[in-house]
């Protein structure tokens, strides 16, 4: 049978079920990658397992989100990693560094293998030819220690690639394209692949822009083939030897497909507030523009930041605007400043901030209420650069030059000069080893965590009873972020390993009194979405900040996947709308009712995939669950730490 | 008359009163600098003052304080600020240019020009020849505004230097000596002029270090000839025709004096929490350091960069450490970029933070509680790392480096290297013209004034009452800073253009009940503390933050100079202890208790000197004013504003 990319991937991994869509399946993990955001419940969660060794081939703690610290809390929280990383046998990517998905992918991706994270951004890595997941933390260290990581298993989108982009359009635009085309929904319960001659023309950094893009359209991974780039890139970071093959067989087929001319492509803007919301750039030119910002996991290559540096060489940028470079790594910032980039970009008047993902996720580089930000990053959901009222617009590199230099959105083919055409793997990334690397079992047992004032251990949850009187006390619309959720950014992300801290940031833009609503609702509370209910970031916060408030059930229409997982993972019941084009049915509920749900735990239990809500008088509401039996087990249990602790 | 440099410096821009210590004067102010931190507020006073052109021949905003920018509220002050220096005509300097001393110092420093800034380490630029002074904002707006400088008239202080620094010496240990000798109010009413031999070996940035901490020994400001290093200097900055000769003449006498031999000096320490604590590094090898920290206005020359890049080359910093460069100006990084520096620090393991002040004021890179760090910034007062309970030591780049390559506190003369002699002025730094211009008068008045939501109007004040009723409620001991009375850092700072915002984190450190408790004094309240009170930073928020909770009167043994300005700018009776040395009177004085003052208004008015505190029943104490005659009309006012606002 001629296979694909991803059904090779995902064949030599399945551990448990059947490679059909729709089907629960385990899949065996190689590697595994933390970030500190996500890393310290990671490592309570390994300290609560006993983790003598990790059953991973690789596993690295990248420090790369909190490096503000503006208070001890992140520092504290940096020695609790390292010291964590040396007891489980971990490699310890140290402050500075840089960007965990760029440089796991220089550094230890391998063609072949599969990757687990703890961020959402990890399918990035299926741009080498790997088959990458993004997840909670408490997933993450469930693989950390061996156990297959259960999947539903996806359908395979072949996305066929022609031609080659024109001058002054680069691979952010493939990615918006598909956000253009398809919305942030449009990637559910999708693995996408991107196959065809056009690939050829696309470089590893190139696929990384992508593949680390497709989480915006909520795909449970992407994937590109291993082929003679990918050779190429592995070369130039001196692991020839880790390459291997990757192709999909001649006739394989895909589930569903598309195709993209990459010649007819133009430059493309996301709008503020969505990933969805793209645009020509040509349809908003003039807008004024307040600030230009380089950076993140979304355009990481040394190409992206050297096409700027070319753009703006001998030229200025415009008055009362800022241009903020954010280096993607330690290299990368070596080789800018070696070539004479890093010099063109602050004579232009850029500032140059530290390494790593800063103002991508709130920390730091906020633009001021209103005024339009243009950035390279993935994601523009509301408040997500840390301003309440922002307007972010999402586009390449490019695109964000040509429009800082004249202080209004320009279509980056008005500048009058060649296109910089600068190749990636052309460039030989200086290797400093900054990695640090475990001691070893025997050794690694002796060492101490090292526990900061702000480290709290995480909060027991009961089995879920039969009997729940909930009282709503949110009601949402489609396609709420899990930035809207928990919100990230220099004031709540401190705060990540303390629950009971950071639970009161919970909802702050949407509704800044949920958490005293959430407390005067004595037996629980339940929340009301729409679709695609926790889009976004991978942060098990999300779901464990509003269980820790008591939340018991969220009714929506659909949910996206990790965090679908999460509220799982801690104990809250995800239930689905039977009727999900039909509003009618959430409509009958009411903010601050009370919903009484019998028999949830018994309907579990006969793997019944119904439940009644009572919702007063009469009235009542029929909902689903989309669960598999062991999804059912977790539930009843009270969450997946109950979960294992019963099976052990 | 034979005139030392500093009596040439007063005569000159003398323009009330006479030259004799103790006396009130008033000085003609030719340049103005104004920072992010405190410059809102002078743009709100040059706004109620209705200023349509500045005074001065040269005033500068530069923005280099806070730029974190982790919500809205920096950028919207920046554009705020960016506004006001255009209405009011000055110019702007963009966030990323740099530090505003030694940028001050490089681009508009004129010798024998008075200059007068809203920063405590303004008088940095005595290095230059120039007479600099900080002071609250208030004083600066109304300096822009064409009012002498009122000053009481300081001893000068001669320091006579002889010999050469010997290898792994530099400029810092000269005023670690100052320290070690006369502690930080040992410089307090006077000003330093530095003479002899020894200055020759000294280049402008080496005194620029020298002057800058001239503040922490509480001096009113700090001096150096103009010399041929001088002319150098001025040379390598493209400003030759700036440069005169300004030198003491040859028989000119010093109020006090004292010598140090350059030759006799080795490395020394500031040890945790205050720059007085000054030890030499012999004495405290061995200690483990977690963090070293390498910028800021203390230690900003290229030369303090490039020979910790020499130190570091190929080799690695101790594991676990962090070594924070902080790049002082964007001309310097890109000097740093140039010649191979910055490379060479990444590869030691360094992390490079954005051009500013950064973690010096406790916006970002805070240290973990307790573990020991190695700054090479001016101040190490308990909490302005940012961390409460921070470990933080002051000390020389050399030792800073020499310690965080084997991860405890090192004597760089201990390097099995050549000492890397670097001459700053040998380095021509890339002028990139970075700075806004005004628009001219006409234009100027035209432009609005973008005041973000977080711009609240200054609180108006009442005139001094006759009779007070005021309720104690903080009992304090020396040395009290600046810090600690009105925190910076990244909380609070973004709060300084919002005073009842602000207010509620005065004495956060200390006594996090303040704020609520000098709201439950309605009559209004009372700090006793002991020497040197208010020492540190020029904010003004210290004194207008205490004010706007209902402070009424500051009982100390006695003041630092810029926070007793600010005292009475805002209203608030600064009252001197009558027997400072005898601790006695008061320990008489209970926290809690309710203090009645009589009169206050008629003392003011009659010119006497005294006052009579009733503490109940028949108890008394007697306390003091040192007050020159127009500071009595400014309190008895209620302020400057009111002042000038009653003048006009």
């Amino acid at each position: 049978m001629a296979l694909n990319v991803t059904q090779k991937l995902l064949r030599s991994h399945l551990s448990e079920g059947k490679p059909e869509a729709g089907t629960p399946i385990g899949l065996h993990v190689d590697q595994a990658l933390l970030q500190d955001a996500t890393g310290t419940l990671v490592m309570l969660s390994l300290e609560a397992l006993g983790l003598a060794a990790p059953h991973t081939e690789t596993a690295v703690q990248y420090v790369d989100h909190n490096l503000l610290q503006q208070d001890s809390r992140n520092a504290e929280d940096h020695v609790f990693l390292r010291s964590g990383a040396a007891r489980f046998g971990l490699i310890y990517s140290r402050p500075g560094n840089g960007v965990s998905h760029p440089l796991h992918m220089a550094r230890f991706g391998v063609p072949g293998k599969t990757l687990l994270g703890s961020d959402s951004h990890t399918p990035a890595a299926g741009a080498l030819g790997m088959l990458a997941f993004g997840a909670g933390g408490l997933d993450v260290a469930m693989a950390i220690a061996g156990v297959p990581y259960p999947l539903t298993m996806p359908r395979v989108w072949g996305i066929r690639l022609t031609g080659k982009m024109p001058d002054w359009v680069s691979a952010k635009d493939v990615i918006l394209e598909m956000l253009r085309r398809h919305g942030v929904s449009g990637g559910l319960n999708r693995i996408i692949e991107y196959h065809g001659p056009g690939l050829k023309t696309l470089g590893t950094m190139d696929r990384h822009v992508i593949a680390n893009m497709g989480t915006e359209l909520g795909a449970t991974s992407s994937v590109f083939p291993s082929d003679d780039r990918t050779q190429a890139f592995l070369e130039t970071h001196g692991r020839s030897e880790d390459w291997t093959e990757i192709v999909a067989d001649d006739s394989a087929a895909y589930d569903m497909a598309d195709e993209i001319d990459l010649s007819q492509l133009e430059p493309l803007i996301a709008l503020p507030s969505s990933p969805g919301n793209v645009v020509s750039v040509r349809e908003v030119e003039g807008k004024p523009v307040h600030q230009a910002y380089i950076g993140s996991s979304a355009n990481p290559g040394y190409r992206d930041f050297a096409v700027v540096a070319e753009m703006v060489r001998g030229r200025r940028i415009a008055a009362g605007t800022s241009l903020d470079i954010n280096p993607t790594s330690r290299t990368l910032l070596q080789e800018l400043a070696d070539d004479g980039s890093l010099t063109a970009l602050l004579a232009s008047g850029a500032r140059l901030h530290q390494v790593g993902c800063n103002g991508c996720i709130g920390m730091g580089q906020a633009p001021a209420k209103g005024l339009n930000s243009l950035r390279t990053v993935p994601r523009n959901f509301p408040g997500r650069s840390g301003a309440r009222e922002d307007a972010v617009f999402l586009c390449s590199p490019e695109t964000a030059a040509a429009s800082i230099l004249s202080g209004r959105i320009t279509d980056p083919r008005r500048m009058d000069m060649p296109f910089p055409r600068i190749e990636d793997a052309g460039k030989r990334l200086a290797a400093s080893e900054m990695f640090e690397y475990p001691p070893g079992r025997e050794t690694g047992r002796k060492i101490e965590l090292v526990k900061g004032g702000n480290i709290v251990s995480l909060p027991a949850f009961e089995p879920l009873p039969e009997h729940l009187e909930l009282k709503v006390i949110l009601r949402l619309g489609d396609d709420i972020s899990t930035d809207e959720i928990m919100p990230a950014g220099a004031e709540a992300l401190p705060y990540r390993s303390n629950i009971p801290k950071i639970a009161q940031f919970v909802f702050r833009d949407i509704d800044e009194d949920y958490p005293a609503n959430a407390e005067q609702a004595a037996g629980g509370h339940m929340i009301v979405a729409g679709d695609n209910y926790g889009q976004g970031s991978s942060r098990e916060h999300a779901a464990l900040a509003p269980r820790y408030l008591g939340l018991r059930a969220v009714l929506a229409k659909s949910f996206a996947r990790i965090h679908h997982q999460n509220l799982l993972n801690y104990g809250v019941l995800p239930l689905v709308a039977d009727n999900a084009d039909n509003d009618d049915d959430l409509d009958r509920i009411d903010s601050g009712q009370t919903i009484v749900i019998e028999g949830a735990a018994s309907a579990l239990r006969g793997n019944k995939d119904r439940l009644r809500l009572h919702l007063g008088g009469q009235r009542a509401l029929e909902v689903r669950f989309e669960l598999t039996n062991r999804e059912r087990r977790v539930l009843l249990d009270g969450g997946l730490v109950n979960f294992h602790r019963n099976q052990a």
